[in-house]
């Protein structure tokens, strides 16, 4: 393998000194990008383009073409898993995901499998492989997954869904089968990010979309105890190079201490609140990620280098921050104006990293 | 006016004894019923059946027929003011509301007027008159109105939104035409709520449906001094009876301290966070309302019983408690749940007002 050129993104999860503030977005390989939306028409549908590794890697490079962005994230969807359970994944135009085979009964859950990662997963694998060797050590390569709730809600409900009926239904009613249906997503979950790190994933990061919509009580037992079972099987190092393991609880900025005390090395933070504040409340325990609302990328360029100020400042001195916006990129949002953005992290973030490097 | 023989709810909203528990549901007139689905049907269109006091009327009383709740809600909808400032209200079947004519320049924003409630929304007020005769004084009525936040991102939207793209836009690129926007809006609801309150309301309630969807210091700056704004010009009491006033944000779990500091009588919540650190964080500056996950009413009659038992002692010993489910009731509940939950909330709420009451 290549060395490391840039190794800004990995030495801030781990709270090392860097040179500036490293710089990714949440979906910055999608739908604003005309090249994205040019090879995702070639793919003919959305799971085609995630399971034919040479068009996954095509998609993850291409935001690194424009951008200096600090590290790539594998293109890939996170109910891969579903998918590979035999769910039956399709994703309607405009009507998101749908599973042909939803799981609702206690029958349903004892009939799951633990995927394969070489087998019915390898296309991830592959793409993984595939994308580490042509980036070729320009910047880390990030794996990921979803949580087992997230996943499990999409499972049990059979689509997305605003009011989570079934998922929680079964949740309050039948909780031994809704904890059955988490401890095999969590072991599938855990193999799958082993096989990405195996492949050349140098940091894995866990989305967890809708555990922000559970009670504290809920959110502990349901989805953080299940991520927290990841986490104590996943391979943290690989040939004496740390591997660090990201958690992003959209709309969990409560919980922040409970997520800290997993043991991962960074939390993913929503824009609600200050990063300051969330930087006192997880003290030096774990690095942070995030936090821009996503629509300041609507606004001129000089309103978005104000708000990037406003948030390098907010963080402060030393390390331990990865710039990020708190969701996704929106799919409407100009190109040009990302390149400010990216740029505006790292020409401002200079200041806050001499005391350190002096 | 009858002299109201059940002010369980408004003594809790001031944190006077009560003998039990106080409980209302959002949403109580709605779709989960079918007494209402066939006035629905009956009224032919959505906004048809708002605009007409006598349907209106009839749909507010159906859950009250049913169950033992302590508080009448005005059945309306909160983007009435919106309608009245001429922007073309309509709702497509399955697709929520839409105007016709959103507001997004500066000029659009120039032109619209403060709607007299005694005019364009004399329909509303209307209702609340009749609803109020036709209680006779069984329980309070609530009136209520959506935030100027709220209503702005539907009218400079122009529907519902995920991404907020133009609403945030122009917050984030033309503030001061957004402010404008919110103070037109902020007038507007005091005038509406004022006449709500002189035609009969004991209570009103502001919904902040999207406040959670800024960031902490654009809900200060953006959400919150608006509604400040109209509690300050709200008539807070008539004949000697005090109007108490609910304020909820949705998602706004994090900045109850400043919510409470508004000087408004109640705060509404969320499921998120127990109603024990809620009423640690407000203390004794007002009341709470909430705070059970609806999807809680999907569960066995014994699992609803259980949860209602555990916010209660959450909650503890004393009056200043509205229980209320975190969000409107989900339409797929069935009605008889309801009913064992409603009758669960008053038996098992006993023990906690005895000390108070002895």
């Amino acid at each position: 393998m290549n060395p490391l050129k840039n190794d800004r993104f990995l030495r801030a999860l781990l709270r090392q000194p860097v040179d500036v503030t490293p710089v990714w977005m949440m979906r910055q390989a999608g739908r604003y990008l005309p090249e994205y939306r040019a090879t995702r028409a070639r793919a003919g549908n959305f799971m085609n383009l995630c399971q034919t590794p040479e068009l996954a890697c095509e998609v993850t490079l291409q935001p690194l073409a424009r951008y200096a962005l600090d590290a790539a994230i594998l293109f890939s969807d996170i109910l891969t898993i579903p998918d590979a359970m035999g769910l039956g994944l399709t994703f309607a135009e405009g009507e998101g995901p749908q599973f042909a085979r939803p799981v609702r009964t206690a029958a349903d859950v004892a009939a799951l499998g633990v995927p394969d990662p070489h087998q019915e997963l390898r296309y991830v694998v592959d793409a993984v492989s595939l994308i580490r060797r042509e980036l070729a050590g320009s910047v880390p390569l990030i794996g990921f997954s979803g949580s087992p709730w997230t996943l499990a809600t999409y499972m049990v409900e059979g689509r997305g869904t605003k009011e989570f009926r079934y998922a929680k239904g079964l949740m309050f009613e039948q909780p031994k089968v809704m904890h059955q249906l988490l401890d095999t997503l969590a072991k599938s979950v855990t193999l799958y990010l082993n096989a990405q790190i195996a492949a050349g994933a140098q940091a894995v990061m866990i989305f967890d979309t809708w555990g922000g919509v559970l009670t504290t009580r809920d959110y502990a037992e349901f989805s953080l105890h299940y991520m927290q079972q990841i986490l104590d099987g996943l391979t943290r190092e690989v040939d004496g190079q740390k591997i660090p393991v990201i958690l992003f609880t959209k709309e969990g900025g409560e919980w922040l201490e409970a997520q800290a005390a997993t043991g991962c090395d960074a939390l993913g933070i929503d824009w609600k609140s200050p990063i300051a504040q969330a930087r006192r409340r997880v003290g030096d325990k774990v690095a942070l990620q995030g936090n821009m609302d996503p629509c300041v990328l609507y606004a001129s360029p000089e309103r978005i280098e104000a708000e990037v100020a406003t948030i390098l400042a907010s963080f402060g001195q030393g390390s331990g921050h990865v710039f990020n916006l708190g969701h996704g990129i929106h799919q409407h949002v100009d190109p040009e104006r990302v390149k400010g953005f990216i740029d505006a992290v790292h020409r401002l973030s200079v200041p806050y990293h001499q005391a350190v490097n002096a």
